[in-house]
């Protein structure tokens, strides 16, 4: 600060004045002591850039749990687009829990960002404006806005890879197909669900709660005894859609200790197309979804926002996924 | 702030000096509109807060890969416990890249962080104080800081689990084990190459770069190549030290297309222990770190310097780690 006043000078309190950006100084005063800032280095750079634009060149990221891949890519991608352009990323993990998300909102606005991007989540997201000082832009990956005319949403179309995935598994054979899933659903894994009955409905397959659903806990030895239970009552079980990778990759281990051959008994497809799909035995046909392009779009999307640019607001982007087939779906 | 002038029975002009916290008003005043603050719920409670302690309860996280398995481990778990005592967690993603890692550390500092933690990185960690206002507390995970005593080194004992996983790979009846690792190697891979020369040592195997090292790049089909010229040009090699997980992981299907069997005629174990190495076949040994520990240390350490008691600077903890044995590495 010392140097800084010497070298513009002014005296050390209009330097702070300048800093903290409350209003005793004049515009030349300020253009000096913000001139000199620039040329000492980047962090006070910083600071003059936010000062003079108002822009803190910060974008906040909500995600529940960064533990999982798919997300942690989405995350990825989206800091290196943004770094680019000038933003740096503040990432907070909400670890699904609805009083978290709050706090971290208010953190995040208490933390000056630019723009904010919500991904995924339980239930309709709500940014309740009225406890912002400004209106931050804001956009939805994978988790539907509740005030959808503000906010751009992104997210694959899981309905898509459901719906192809169920009738891959039929089209190689299956006749009695199963979605494996969890109780407390996000609303990506609702799409999926809704893909899965009308692949059924379109392949004149009856559906039922009972026959062609099984929910999943948390907990691994819980799901394997549901896994036995399931197939012991449903012997004619020979195909399985799981919601995610995660479920898929435990159902194959649990199915070899029931002596069950995957693909021969049982074909199964999982959803997100996670590295594991790779090296398990069988390797596990899974519905990729592109990180690459919604990383994109919604770096896009968002500083459309910030910029100014509304005409995009309360529109929904569908992004296509592709399904990447391997052994565990494999016709024999 | 017309509401909380209007409730504190002061002037806006003032509400906004004490939010300002620039220094005209009473005492008196401000613990008044300070009550107002916090009555009215937790965004600007969160403020006040921070402006009657000169606290933000707000920790920055520099991690260098978000997609790595491990890392996010840690942070997660180091997220959880501190939120708990009621502190939010900021997380950045550097991307192992120097100069993002400058840039991050500049947007935390001006964000108002009480602490920050690091996590590995290429090179010693330095933080310039000279750069921040004040000095702010920090430490290091899996990283060496290069100011040792302004700070606290918290780590895995990775020798030990390289060593620990080369002599049981020998006492296993490997006679010729070999190290796969990347050129370009964190502090923690230099310490787990220490661990493999040294276990040679001890089991008097001459240790030699040609026959005993393997470096891997960072693309798999290049690997898939490297690792065939290295056992054409090694046709002995029955074991190998993996530096970490994905390495392993990628080595066991790469052998599987040479038709070398593991563990029969290449035993290997690899480090970190990722879930992937429950669904690979063979299944992979692995090295474990215990993240929970690290955390806590970590979350209790920062939380100590930031509180003004630094008789634990210049420590360094060393955490043990555990040998999971699986497939890849038995006996025959």
């Amino acid at each position: 600060m010392k140097d800084i006043a010497e070298l513009s000078g002014v005296s050390i309190a209009t330097v702070s004045r300048v800093l903290n950006n409350n209003g005793r100084f004049s515009e030349e005063t300020k253009e000096k002591v913000l001139k000199v800032i620039e040329e000492t280095g980047y962090q006070i750079n910083y600071s003059a850039k936010t000062l003079r634009m108002n822009k803190s060149f910060s974008i906040g990221i909500l995600v529940p749990d960064i533990t999982n891949l798919f997300f942690a890519n989405v995350v990825e991608q989206i800091e290196e687009i943004l770094f680019d352009k000038g933003y740096s990323t503040i990432i907070c993990n909400t670890a699904r829990d609805a009083k978290k998300e709050k706090a971290y909102l208010s953190v995040l606005v208490s933390k000056l960002i630019d723009g904010l991007i919500i991904i995924s989540g339980a239930d309709d997201f709500e940014f309740e404006h009225q406890s912002a000082k400004k209106e931050i832009p804001y956009v939805c990956i994978d988790r539907e806005p509740k005030d959808k005319d503000r906010t751009i949403f992104i997210s694959s179309n899981h309905y898509q890879g459901a719906f192809e995935a169920t009738e891959n598994l039929i089209a190689n054979g299956v006749k009695h197909p199963a979605i494996v899933l969890h109780k407390k659903s996000s609303s990506s894994s609702k799409e999926r669900f809704s893909g899965f009955k009308d692949a059924l409905k379109k392949n004149n397959i009856d559906f039922s709660n009972e026959e062609n659903t099984l929910f999943f806990h948390t907990n691994k030895q819980e799901n394997k005894t549901l896994l036995k239970n399931f197939v012991n009552d449903h012997p004619d079980t020979d195909g399985l859609f799981t919601v995610n990778d995660n479920i898929g990759l435990d159902i194959i281990l649990f199915l070899k200790e029931l002596n069950i051959d995957v693909p021969k008994d049982i074909k199964i497809i999982g959803f997100d197309n996670v590295p594991t799909c790779e090296y398990s035995n069988p390797t596990l046909s899974s519905i990729k979804q592109d990180t690459e392009k919604i990383a994109k779009k919604a770096v896009s999307s968002l500083i459309k926002l910030i910029d100014g640019q509304t005409e995009d607001k309360g529109k929904i982007y569908l992004l296509p996924v592709q399904l990447i087939e391997r052994e565990s779906s494999k016709l024999q």
